[in-house]
């Protein structure tokens, strides 16, 4: 007899099969793996990730997704799409729409080099909201602290923090586990050493 | 007896509805719709903008959707995830991830002020794709225009271009028209005048 293997079990074994065929260890840490989750997005495992963050936080009662601009846009739309929430993501440079005072907080960017402010405006963000954080990886921890700093800023509540791919030999979860009890990562990179990319099973 | 109503009708009535509703003219052409496609999006209504865009593009052939970091993500993601397409975006900052020559192209930001560069790398836009061009907004045409270029470089053909919010008042459509034959909007606003904003039926 065939062991039943869940759905959603096999579209996690495919993203990392996936980051193991297509990822690139750049050195210093830096993975790249463009061609599923930034600059090109693969549209059908980006629907997966987002049913199976929408799985995982199913008993947040989160209100609102919240992600900043610009990868982790793609997997935040995907899981409001499964979880028919509204997604904000914070601004990194502010358009001419953006009028009214926003929420700040400065992050640093691993991939861009120097600091990035982020920027959410409180039309989006309220004190009664239960926010859900999203974004595509989770390794210093740094943007996604900002994003948590925001949503104090607003006076509402970190109910789940959710990232595509986290990298266990930074110590991101350390520092996010003082501002949310809930943290899921779909992919845990536990090493990257000599050009290779080692994932946790 | 009660009229059948497509349901892709009622989607984009209640977009509109949306518009008139949450959008604010904020002069000069200006038009903030940021609660429902910049800052915050509706995924509920996100998935169904892809799901038109799919069904007007459905004989265009197109292997691959591209559009332009930040805004346009979100309906190019929702119509990927409609066709199964892979789904590129323009970087305007160049990550550290990106290492290799890529196209080049510079456009106008309209919101932002000054020029902004568009950067698509080779690895995700071959000679033979047949590429639809997706967008928020269609205006100047000069963004659209600038992707339209990188497509070309890269030797490929456009096969369609379409956005969620048309300004009709301004000659975009005319500019793209030399370079596509299919374009499509799911909303045309008119004319925006003494604070308001005026949609085509």
């Amino acid at each position: 007899m065939i062991p039943r293997i869940a759905k959603e079990k096999i579209a996690l074994e495919e993203l990392k099969r996936r980051i193991l065929a297509e990822g690139r260890n750049l050195g210093g840490g830096i993975l790249k793996i463009d061609s599923i989750l930034n600059h090109q997005m693969d549209p059908v495992l980006m629907a997966e990730m987002g049913r199976e963050f929408a799985r995982r936080f199913e008993h947040s009662g989160a209100t609102r997704i919240l992600t900043a601009e610009v990868s982790g846009i793609g997997p935040a739309l995907a899981t409001g799409i499964a979880m028919k929430l509204p997604v904000v993501y914070a601004r990194k440079r502010k358009p001419i729409t953006m009028k009214e005072p926003v929420y700040v907080e400065t992050a640093p960017s691993p991939t861009k080099g120097g600091d990035v402010l982020l920027m959410v405006s409180p039309e989006f963000l309220h004190a009664d909201d239960r926010v859900l954080i999203i974004d595509d990886f989770l390794a210093s921890g740094k943007t996604l602290e900002a994003l948590v700093h925001i949503v104090k800023q607003a006076g509402a509540e970190v109910v789940g923090i959710g990232t595509v791919v986290e990298k266990a030999f930074e110590s991101g979860r350390e520092i996010l586990s003082d501002h949310c009890p809930h943290i899921e990562s779909l992919v845990i990179v536990k090493a990257m050493v000599n050009g290779e990319i080692i994932l946790e099973d």
